[in-house]
């Protein structure tokens, strides 16, 4: 896999960084990028590749357990950048939802995880009151900040592109997520930067800037045409797409952020990749697009 | 088609309404709707069904030529709510991009017809540059102000859907739209309100209000879930999704809006039905969902 990248296609444009490159120093592995992977095969294929980060998710955590998860990772030397994920507030039962988030909070403090990722939940089926469905969304935000302060985690709020707005994500722009999280503490209630999210947003250079030390989480893939036909999976690999990694990168960093940066694609033709080939491209795009926009290592 | 409706299967909750209710009153059909339809089979379609305009695409208006649709539509006693569409102002020649949309101005004022939608157009192959893309429109906007005012047409530019900014529309917000139209006189350049296009975005209530005696077209559709797998093809019959048509429509209404409401509907399901079965099932879903919230008649 030295000549092509996967799954685009393209040839690469530079080398693929080798373990200890400097180019890789802030680049973290969302795991659904590795789909069909366990969490000891995320965690080898990052400690291969040179990846000294991983941005957890709770299923494949619960599968060892979240004990011999932290184990694992802390073992391997890796930093775990986000567990994804907590949210879900808009459903029929708000009080099922605030004890899972309690869960999930206490999984982030025991993986040594700074960071819990909120996707806030769409419109329960035949619901059109989008205002309503918001509104619970801050409620359910703020019945979490003070145990997610007592754990030392913070929330991070997930604005999601509008393409989710109905069955995924009623906060659909960053300017709203950062609306909620301004009402609590910036070192309890954060926001997450996903490009895939916010790259088409007229204000989004300027609502960067507003959120400042909010940001709790970076996180990057592209957005390709045509869009792939399951909503759900369409999220490109980082250069394949029409997103600018340079100008949000640097806008990132100008927020004085030194966090990872995670790579997280949904796509079907990634998960059905190699996952050793899929990190070694993610290596070479993550160098190329967005590392020496990046500034000062963290 | 009394029992159930076309598409979705739902069962009517309100009879039909007939030819001459006044429920119909400004109702339009757009012609993507009935995208299977010839222009006279859309005319005649209207005229049965008892709806009193149509919103006119250029090509099939240019399959039987412009002076016969003038005269057809015009026998018909049909009013022309818009003409689709102008703009596609990104792509790499805007000199030919700016003499079709002086072809299409030409086409509206022959067509008696008071309005151009104008689609922005998107990121052409390859390009990042969302900024400058965005800057190309304002300027195609600005040079065809003056031929449109010469020409008594009103220019619409219609905000699109994030979902569609990297391939058809790079102006994804009202607001945004509303930036580019206030530089001119708003006789000359206004905004059109799709509700697929614009229900997601949580200042849309404000954005419309903004907007003013600048809404030149308001056009309908639902957003359903799943999302259909063609993101071209993804709008819904009204009353199947998530829309909230009363909220939207009140708003519209309260601007002093009192032309006609487009149904335009881009969905294969739509299209593979019988077209005065989804006729019937529009006048259905207009009465129920639209026409109690729209106030004053025109």
């Amino acid at each position: 896999m030295t000549a092509r990248d996967v799954p685009s296609g393209d040839p690469a444009r530079i080398a693929t960084p080798r373990p200890g490159d400097p180019a890789l120093a802030r680049l973290s592995l969302n795991q659904r990028t590795t789909a069909r992977w366990s969490l000891p095969q995320a965690v080898a294929g990052c400690v291969e590749r040179g990846i000294g980060a991983i941005g957890l998710w709770r299923e494949p955590v619960a599968e060892v357990g979240t004990a011999a998860a932290a184990r694992l990772v802390a073992d391997a030397g890796l930093r775990v950048s986000s567990l994804c994920r907590g949210g879900f507030f808009t459903g029929p039962d708000p009080a099922a939802a605030h004890r899972d988030n309690l869960d999930a909070l206490d999984e982030a403090a025991a993986l040594g995880c700074e960071v819990l990722v909120l996707v806030p939940g769409g419109l329960p089926a035949g619901d059109r009151d989008l205002p309503g469905a918001r509104a619970r969304v801050a409620e359910a935000v703020a019945a979490l900040a003070g145990p997610a302060r007592e754990r030392g985690v913070r929330l991070g709020i997930e604005p999601m592109h509008p393409i989710y707005t109905a069955d995924r994500g009623v906060v659909a722009t960053l300017g709203q997520a950062l609306d909620l999280a301004e009402q609590h503490p910036a070192n309890v209630v954060g926001v997450v930067v996903d490009t895939f999210h916010v790259w088409w947003d007229p204000d989004v250079a300027e609502r960067i800037a507003r959120a400042g030390e909010r940001i709790v989480s970076y996180q990057i893939s592209d957005w390709i045409t045509p869009l792939p036909p399951d909503a759900l999976l369409s999220r490109g690999m980082v250069g394949d797409g029409h997103i600018d990694f340079a100008a949000l990168t640097r806008a990132v960093r100008d927020t004085g952020y030194r966090g990872d940066v995670e790579v997280e694609i949904f796509n079907a033709d990634v998960w059905a990749a190699d996952g050793a080939a899929v990190l070694a491209t993610i290596a070479r795009r993550y160098a190329e697009f967005v590392a020496p926009h990046l500034g000062a290592d963290r």
